[in-house]
């Protein structure tokens, strides 16, 4: 039924982190034919060609397994990657990239990376909500209205991110050694592992981590240790992931009071694609999270799921739509459940939620 | 009386900051006869060697001022620098700045830029209280122990500092934009002062300047433009300061509570060295401050006071005395004192000092 140029026709997409990417082809009938890895490429981190290089070589790789010509031009890529939240550097990273290989893709759409699991989990609208080594949300509605929150970074940012948790757990023990602000548990538990991650004896070896051979994702690997901590019934990593929960759906109640202005434009409620590593410690968020969207009195029912697939697919999809492509695609295959929030409103107006066990942990007056 | 061995001791002292640094030469009466200045001399930020070059280059420089042949090695050297907190890295200086030039000194002695500040302002005992770019707080009692509180950089802590004054402000304004958090006051003058400051026109315009630019001091520049807004009466302005206030003297409840015991060492009330230009907006400060010195129950008297000398006097006076030579001094032509709290018990056994007009700006769950 198709002719020989529908056949050759296939769809890239990347997904790109701080510190690792994916590469996807498709054909047509958005079937997975190629796959690459590589680096970050956060063009923020390592500029502008060095990214672009990285996607080339992802793409090379990636055609090789798709068993396509390297010189054969895909019909278009989506670069879906941390850091592309503004259209003028988007614009010159497509740019540089069709550059550097005019035979990469016909059409190249760039987006940020919260865009390409958004079209991966929920192309019909809904929210993602990133919380990796940093943090970041975007919320869709049906009718293709787009609002954010966060992304800035970790000096202006990144709440409820590995790093972020990281980092107030090292601060934490900090604070409470100095006297600065006593920590709401005891810190022992926490410096052991702060002490086991790092190889370090005395706070006064964490400098060298900080500053002088800084590297975010190396601090942010703190966070897996802590979440062993919080399993084990640590009450500071409890506390720690509690913050981070409510933290998280912070965001979700700026963007769902953005985008409401008093309507729900989400009926049945909002699909939330959490995305990142923190998301696998749900048990240790649901605390403050749950105690957060209770304070900041968000009504509407919240559906939290994870992505089966690599975001990259949504990258594809995305970028195929923009060049008149709307590839064919099986939602239930990509995404799970993992929790379901029911909002009941309760007599009083309230909603009738369970309540964490977190108070809040304002010891200071300058918090 | 000299023979003329005597007449030939001189003593140097270097006040190191992250940005410049100060370097005086003194007779043995304490008398300065030779100075300079030089760049930055945090070893963290270049490096030892770098560090140990700019301070001989400045200590050639101080000679020349001083007529002494620069082959005439000083009977000792006191560096007091902004970094220097750990002693085996202090060490280390001392023997790279030896090794470098085996003329420099015949001693050389290296604290932290604290103990600089508190031997030329209380060398009877008292606390020094950074709070310049970064912050830091140090207290010594008048029989020698010595007791710290923050001093861990920007990432970890200078709490009170202007680069986190600064950060605190664009912070503010993002996350009300956001809606992650609301501002306890309107932010549209102080994003007024940031896209002033940083020439900017987006919220996104900022992130080259937080990283791929990344510049502390010049961050903590902005707080200047506060303190201006603060004063002509802007309410996040003047919130910012007195947050700052109170997270300053967070560390003087700290080292008040861990020298005390039960029984404070200084009987006349302890003397705070206040260094750094946040200190100017003592007035912004003041309501936080008084309000936490309640807050955290601190019952003594204060005398802030600030030095009129470089404090690369106290680094000379204090190196000088490591070799034995205790040499004369006239402490109050050294500092003035700009602030007095009287502790006073109620009837009810708290304090009876005028409250602030904040109240704790905890306006969300993980703060």
């Amino acid at each position: 039924m198709n002719d020989i140029t529908d056949k050759m026709k296939y769809f890239g997409g990347v997904e790109g982190g701080a510190t690792h990417s994916n590469l996807v082809i498709c054909d047509e009938n958005f079937r997975v034919i190629g796959r690459s890895k590589g680096p970050g490429t956060n063009h923020w981190i390592m500029g502008i060609d060095e990214c672009a290089d990285r996607i080339l070589k992802m793409l090379d790789a990636a055609k090789d397994d798709a068993a396509i010509p390297r010189d054969m031009p895909l019909y278009s890529l989506g670069l879906t990657l941390s850091g592309c939240e503004q259209d003028s550097s988007n614009a010159e990273l497509a740019k540089v990239v069709k550059q550097r290989n005019e035979n990469s893709a016909r059409s190249i759409n760039v987006a940020s990376d919260t865009a390409g699991s958004l079209f991966t989990g929920a192309p019909g609208g809904g929210m993602v909500l990133i919380a990796g080594t940093g943090s970041n949300a975007l919320l869709r509605t049906p009718d293709g209205q787009q609002y954010g929150c966060g992304g800035w970074g970790y000096l202006l940012g990144d709440e409820g991110g590995a790093y972020w948790i990281a980092l107030r757990a090292i601060k934490a023990v900090f604070d409470e050694t100095d006297g600065l602000r006593l920590a709401p548990h005891p810190t022992q538990r926490v410096w052991e592992a702060v002490k086991e991650y790092f190889l370090i004896e005395t706070r006064a070896d964490v400098l060298p981590m900080m500053y002088k051979n800084f590297e975010k994702s190396f601090i942010a690997g703190l966070t897996a240790r802590l979440a062993i901590l919080a399993e084990s019934g640590d009450p500071l990593s409890q506390h720690l992931f509690a913050d981070a929960g409510a933290a998280l759906m912070s965001h979700v109640a700026a963007l769902v009071n953005k985008s409401q202005n008093g309507v729900t434009p989400f009926g049945n409620g909002l699909r939330i694609i959490c995305v990142g590593s923190v998301w696998k410690s749900w048990g240790m968020l649901m605390p403050g999270a749950l105690q957060m969207l209770e304070k900041r009195q968000v009504k509407t029912n919240l559906e939290l799921v994870r992505l089966r697939v690599s975001s990259a697919m949504g990258a594809a999809w995305l970028a195929a739509r923009h060049v008149g492509y709307d590839m064919p695609r099986d939602d239930t295959a990509f995404c799970e459940v993992f929790y379901t929030y029911k909002y009941k409103p309760s007599h009083n107006g309230v909603e009738n939620i369970q309540n964490g066990y977190i108070s809040c942990g304002c010891s200071e007056f300058w918090s």
